[in-house]
């Protein structure tokens, strides 16, 4: 299977993590750890590919200190601070080049022409769309410049990329992929949040209050302390379900910037009850995580999703990644736990030798 | 419909919060607040009986305070420590009568013809057994008891009953249901422990090693310090599902008797994980709940669930309250949540007013 | 002995909890309580005066809600979010002026002699100034309007009063109390965190690192968001002291706005640390306090000394106060142990009857 | 400085932690840290004597796969399992010697004849007693056989040694030191416990109940849960303090042996109090150390002290060890902050250089 030709915008500590995991990995196989038993893995193939054929094409950024860097020294450079693992890194022929930013990412620019001429020549297949929130003008920038080159797109942030009707709609009349958007961590305090949240419900227990502080020592928390509130509703969506009344529910995203954290998040949860004649129910619960690595997690995922459906001429969105993404297009409504089970055995089918299917 | 007419084997908390839990919901309807929002009601109606719906008619147990007290106080007599709700309580036309022990629970000893005649007297439909964890011998006498008197039991303890296959047998012949063993807590530790540990597996995560640890105030912890090994066993077949290794599960179901907690029930739960390129996840949980309030809001369903299948003449295990138990006869694996389901809608159905079926 | 005659400057949490709090140890005399066994009282007595021997005697805010309000309405209106004790509480013929405003509070405006002229009416001995945080030319206005009445002054806030040499010396020279700056809570995070801190170096573990994080529900965590940083060194400063490495240490004042927790405050800390050969020491806690008591309970403390320092004619700073405030005038140095006692000691004496004194 | 001739009865974990960290220091000295910076460290040096200035001469054990085992693959053999720091580990030239066993300690056995002419002929200095808890008299054995021998003798076990008052006559007559009893961990759940019910006391917060629990992985843990007892009251005592009820406190000592976390243990801690108005206080606390750390971070000033002692014809107690002891000799009271200081002085003063004293 030939490995999957990744192009990232942003280099900060998913990719640092996403780079470094996938050494982890080879060097775990060359251990002779089976990929069943690779730690920290949700599907250890997809589509054929498993977790370390990533080939890193193309990068951008804007940050002076990575844009010129060669790719493996920008991924080291602060403010990335996600752990150095002990693996050795290969040298990536890659240099990270000048990136979009808000005031050149109209199409057409010279900025984005300059982005569309990179990812063809690079032939890269996935572009990961991965910069910090709020620069929605340059999500939608990155995600045409991958559409005028042929590049499938993922988007890990909360901006609107496939949600966005029109966008979509043009990926899926030109046969090229579009992810997203805002990925799910693959442990992180919503998907627990709610799974308390919904068991309280499931067991009759009346939830009097609730409240979720997140905080943590990477750039994503510096950032966030301000943009709070539609991150808070955003996390409070990913908590509605059935039974649970969300009003009751008090989330604050980033409660502060602990830089002896570094790339850790520590989320704290609390929850308030009554039961059987009113008594009280208390549950207070501390999920400290490598927040990098939880998104990491989920983004072998997205990106391997990405290139199966671009090789097999699928278009547009893709079920098979709406479990992991936070707003997936079309709503989580749209994609049962069934369809996206199939839509991810569909892709696998496609990477099947021919000899297999026609003996 | 007819109150439920329910006889108790052990006037201990769980029947301490079972009578005044049933009193403190009278006082909420009366004050207009509508069954749909009691709180901590899984099932506001089973078979058309509600939580109120309840009239202690005999109870047995072996205390010195408490054999020959009027029910009222023995419910409330130490070592009870429930706390005393803020509710009037009434006064039931019931004495406590002296219980089977150990020595004299062979069907036909005097005492157990004591008990036959007493349940047949007092007209009860369903046995509830809530004796302390390790009685075998008494448990089994209990059944048989009821069988002889045409009483439906329920089994609250680890004890087997209903996972006795020739007692079921003999229930079934007879048309009277027996329903057990073991009751699962409303929210109890078991049950937040599985869910973590699931969701850890479904999302990719690795357990590295998890712990639980249970202490409380009231005489099961006093009690239960000595026989950790059976208990741990079924705390850990609690846990098993799907993914999950519980060879890497620990389990203290009595870590130590705090007489400060009474009748509170403290866990604390510890889960370390690997996530990507096996970064570290770790989660900590503290829970608290009132012990007895826990095992009474499943009481209630189990009891209900007795007497509409008995009024059904529906002998035997009843598989709507499957969902609640920890060992169901036949085990978890033979009533799957669609069966569950179906079986409560059943009971509900006979309950349903001659009028409205044949109109 | 006569009543403490105070009057407070904002009339939000801290006067709600003073003023309930009063009667409560009130009622706890009347049912037969006696003083040492109040609960949650350092002092029993100060120079002859109890917990209860208050008189409310002005009060000024501009909430438009409190303004013209008589004071035991305005103590329970919104957003004062105090919990409402369960005692009877009295009416007090107070009713709420209009107080100082940035704009106004020139010694000389109308505003000024408004207040001046109110407490001389009104004969306060204590003027307690407890308005949010961060109006430092409100805080010197209201001392100024004291100094000018004749009133003793107390700062329960972070703003210059006492730690201002002129004010200082003025008060010294007319022979009236300035007791400040900034009250230490009861029992808050600082002095949790500080105690722990100390104990850490003191066994000659070694700090790696340490974070604590303070929310909750009142309008000071509202309020606090955004004026993190002064807060910030501030309680830094709190956690100084011989052996303790504070650039190791982070401090979120206020992590968040959690409507929920209402006037409680929750601090979750986590301390770091290498014993043995390296080894590690993790320690987490979380602490969860009425917010408004933690202030009132030091407050009952700091109007006595004022009050009694008045009495006794002794001007300017006393140092029976040091203890229980953040940053006491001359410094936390400047007021040994030894000291405080013997000040307190003093204080009392002078409340003695003469008849003891001379028999 | 001559080196410290240590020999051990008990080669478990705390024999593991100590030998291993003497080499973790030894090389963070060769990588030119100063001693002053070496992590959790109390006092660097004692009478001249640093942390690594060990020679271990000989051990006595009965566990069969540690009897006749080189004292270095002993230290290291199951069931101790304390963490292999990653230190390279030097031969020691000692094999591990069959100890007392409760049946042959009498003095006048052979066993305790072998061990007195062991200590002798190793030129041992200490011997440090560290068996596991309960055998009291194998413990008074073992300090007979350092006084037949002339070695100073320290006890780290709740056994009574240095409070024999018989006993310590004979080591004070005989110029011998004797220290102990029982050593408190360097940062352990008592010392904890201790600082936070004093600091309530003296905010003036009322103590309404107060638990801790322990648990932990390695063999005391495993042995502890059924002498709870005796371990229970120790550390009630260990709490007791001016303004501390400890009726209200309770402690399980050992609440479970979890494999998982080997030689750590962790201790949960609950407070609840009232505050002003008797509104609620709240604290709850998780401590993980590594414990066997926990101690030898006292045992390095425990034996530096006794050679120390030793070395200047001190006999019977040393009051430099009070601070590091549970039950020191005389009861803490006999030992004053000051004596303790004024002790550690003194002989430090014994180890300055002659060249010094006699200028």
């Amino acid at each position: 299977m030939e490995p999957l030709r990744l192009a990232v915008a942003g280099v900060g500590n998913n990719i640092s993590a996403l780079f470094q995991g996938a050494e982890y990995y080879r060097r775990a196989d060359a251990e002779g750890i089976t990929e069943d038993s690779f730690p920290g893995i949700r599907l250890p193939r997809v589509a054929g590919l498993g977790v370390s054929d990533l080939r890193f094409v193309a990068a951008f950024d804007v940050h002076p200190a990575k844009v010129g860097a060669a790719f493996t020294d920008a991924v080291l450079c602060p403010p990335n601070n996600y752990p150095r693992l002990d693996v050795e890194l290969p040298e990536v022929d890659v240099v990270v080049d000048e990136g979009m930013r808000v005031a050149d990412s109209e199409p057409g620019s010279a900025a984005f022409d300059r982005v569309v001429e990179r990812l063809r020549q690079s032939r890269a297949e996935v572009l990961l769309y991965s910069l910090p929130t709020g620069l929605q003008k340059t999500a939608t920038a990155y995600a045409r410049a991958a559409l005028a080159a042929g590049v499938a797109a993922v988007n890990c942030t909360p901006e609107l990329m496939a949600r966005d009707p029109e966008l979509l709609a043009d990926f899926e009349r030109a046969g090229v992929p579009l992810i997203g958007d805002d990925l799910a961590s693959q442990f992180g305090t919503s998907v627990v949040h709610r799974a308390l949240l919904g068991l309280l419900a499931a067991r009759g227990i009346t939830l009097v209050s609730s409240y979720q502080l997140n905080f943590g020592g990477n750039e994503d928390f510096r950032n966030l302390r301000d943009q709070g509130a539609s991150k808070q509703q955003s996390k409070l969506n990913a908590l509605a379900q059935d039974g649970v009344d969300t009003s009751r529910v008090e989330v604050i995203p980033s409660a502060g910037f602990i830089g002896q954290l570094k790339d850790n998040k520590v989320a704290v949860l609390n929850l308030e009850g009554r039961g059987w004649a009113g008594t009280p129910v208390s549950l207070d619960l501390k999920l400290k995580v490598q927040d990098s690595s939880n998104a990491s997690g989920v983004i072998i995922d997205l990106v391997r999703i990405a290139a199966a459906a671009l090789r097999s001429g699928i278009g547009g969105f893709c079920p098979a990644a709406a479990g992991v993404l936070k707003s997936p297009a079309g709503g989580h409504g749209a994609h049962s736990p069934e369809v996206v089970a199939a839509s991810l055995r569909a892709l696998d089918d496609t990477a099947r030798p021919a000899a297999n299917a026609h003996p």
